[in-house]
């Protein structure tokens, strides 16, 4: 099968920034929520991670139609102590609700040294590295999890019972740029395999199982009842570990704050009805904020963190590979090339994004 | 080749508790310290974990000969806030360091909500489980993890920079048993390896490169200047992400505390040389504690991780599978059964420990 790349065209982060805008505020949210959830949700294209950017814009008009989400929420603490918070999101737009959850964690670290924030009744909340990385300019670790619809089988299982369930962290440094892990704890991110879909190619073994939980390379597995397999593939190569880091993301941000958890965490699609019985509202994320000084002096730190990024970058390479990454790398590369040359946006995208925005009368 | 499974005696719990602490009294640890290192370190004979548990005693004894680990400790917090602190271990061993800091963490959580603690200048703490379970008769969520001497290389590269850096995290249910994941950031920790060496059997593929960087299925690869494989094994499986996951232990256990970090942690093994130009104290070690009434009442959370516990057990099985497990099951299992019948030990490790005895006039 011939596979002909898709066509695109380039977008600048400004233009883009003004049409994202402009649709948040047509179905309701305030100027200021419309900003930063248009950040939020752009910082996805900028960093390459493109399925989580305006792709998924349409994806939040449907939510908005089928009143899964609030517009116009009233996000509130609802418990609290010196270290915690459990905010409740109002239904709101996980890209408006999370970056306030996460400054209530930085808030909380000023006093105290760290924050941690439960958050329920929330929705997806694009990129988990935006959040974490709000704690970088007060010289704090950031942390920013989140659960997610079911689509990952547990090692011995065939049922969807945890989300993609992804992991942040972002560490400050001082002359390096600073390290920030954001992952899936799949082994692949359910977006490498729409991109395999779209160019008819197989998914390597090892990210899916069929229905019955034979090991498959069909990359439309999900759509016939498979699942996505958790970091580590199978048994022998630790999948019950990205198992339990899944559960752990599952439980701190939906059992800790009373959103739905497992199964029962609200999907996506707005199509896809929402699950019978759920044991608590909406989606649910955590934040954490450490104070570097709170350990140790922050310059003294950064001071070290370089030394770690250097030392890591120099490792030996691997014969056929022209540099060790360092976590964060590629997102940052990206991120210059795109602030610089535009945004690559593919035509199937483009034209959802004109549907949307007629409907408003909003001219991309 | 044959292999003969190993010939092993079975020991109880309180003839190994009586003489490990005998040993430990007879290095020069105070009554309390002994009883507590022997507690951590059988915790693992118990549990299964049979690589941390009695196996490591004559390793700690060296290590004490080399004058790299201090029977009587002056374990202090240098720095703290009401929600942090860095402990510092006084070189002492890490099955002492370990529980004290952890303690730390556990009274700050009942002031604030949550402990965070960060440990330099400490030693191997045994198993990251012990340390994380400490917080659950508080009805608290316990998090331990720690640095370890560099085995694994970073994606793309052939050099040995991260140990097999644990994260455990315990859970607290209701009626249910609790959450309890303790694993390596690898794809499989050491001592499997170990095991496939006394066997001489093959390790599977991905668990081990050669020093090349080739994928290699020998388990004696680490003898030859191989390393282990951060979990996920591979770059299109996911290893960038156990390369991050091991990092941000290395980085919270050892740059935020003044440890030595990455591929400068201090070895276990007493013959192998400490690194050149170490950039900070000893082995480091990272741990939480979040007190659940800190979100919300732990007797609501406990129901819904009884909740969640109950129906992640009865997720669908794949074929030939008998149970969905939850992180924790098979140490408790094996814990009930060796409290009833008996730790066995294979025959070189009693024969270690008869040796060592037999230093200090101490009948095994």
């Amino acid at each position: 099968m011939f596979y002909i790349a898709p066509m695109q065209q380039i977008f600048s982060y400004n233009k883009l920034f003004g049409f994202v805008h402009d649709v948040f505020i047509s179905i309701g949210c305030s100027d200021s929520d419309a900003a930063t959830a248009t950040r939020v949700l752009l910082s996805a294209d900028l960093r390459g991670i493109d399925s989580h950017g305006v792709a998924r814009l349409a994806g939040y008009v449907r939510l908005w139609e089928a009143k899964r989400v609030n517009a116009n929420p009233l996000i509130k603490i609802v418990h609290e102590t010196p270290s915690t918070a459990v905010v409740d999101g109002d239904a709101g737009l996980g890209l408006v609700v999370a970056p306030m959850a996460m400054q209530v964690a930085i808030e909380k670290a000023k006093n105290v040294g760290t924050g941690w924030v439960s958050v329920r009744n929330s929705n997806h909340f694009g990129i988990a590295g935006y959040h974490a990385m709000m704690a970088l300019p007060h010289d704090m670790i950031g942390i920013a999890m989140t659960n997610a619809s079911a689509l990952v089988a547990p090692t011995f299982s065939i049922e969807r019972m945890l989300g993609t369930n992804p992991i942040a962290v972002a560490i400050p440094a001082g002359e390096q740029p600073p390290f920030v892990a954001d992952f899936a704890t799949t082994t692949a991110a359910n977006g490498k395999l729409e991109i395999l879909q779209r160019k008819h190619e197989a998914a390597p073994m090892g990210w899916v199982q069929d229905n019955e939980g034979n090991r498959s390379t069909d990359a439309n597995e999900l759509k016939k009842g498979g699942a996505l397999l958790p970091l580590g593939s199978d048994r022998e190569h630790g999948s019950h570990k990205g198992y339990a880091l899944g559960s752990i993301v599952d439980i701190f941000s939906a059992v800790l704050s009373g959103a739905s958890y497992g199964p029962w965490a609200p999907p996506f699609p707005a199509y896809v009805p929402m699950p019978m019985n759920m044991p608590g509202v909406g989606l649910g994320h955590f934040f954490g904020a450490m104070r570097i000084d709170a350990f140790r002096p922050a310059e003294e730190f950064k001071q070290h963190m370089d030394n770690w990024i250097t030392r890591f970058r120099n490792a030996t390479l691997a014969n056929g590979h022209d540099k060790v990454l360092i976590p964060g790398d590629p997102e940052r590369e990206m991120e210059a090339i795109r602030i610089a040359d535009g945004i690559p946006i593919v035509e199937s995208v483009t034209d959802e994004l004109i549907i949307v925005g007629k409907r408003f009368g909003i001219v991309l």
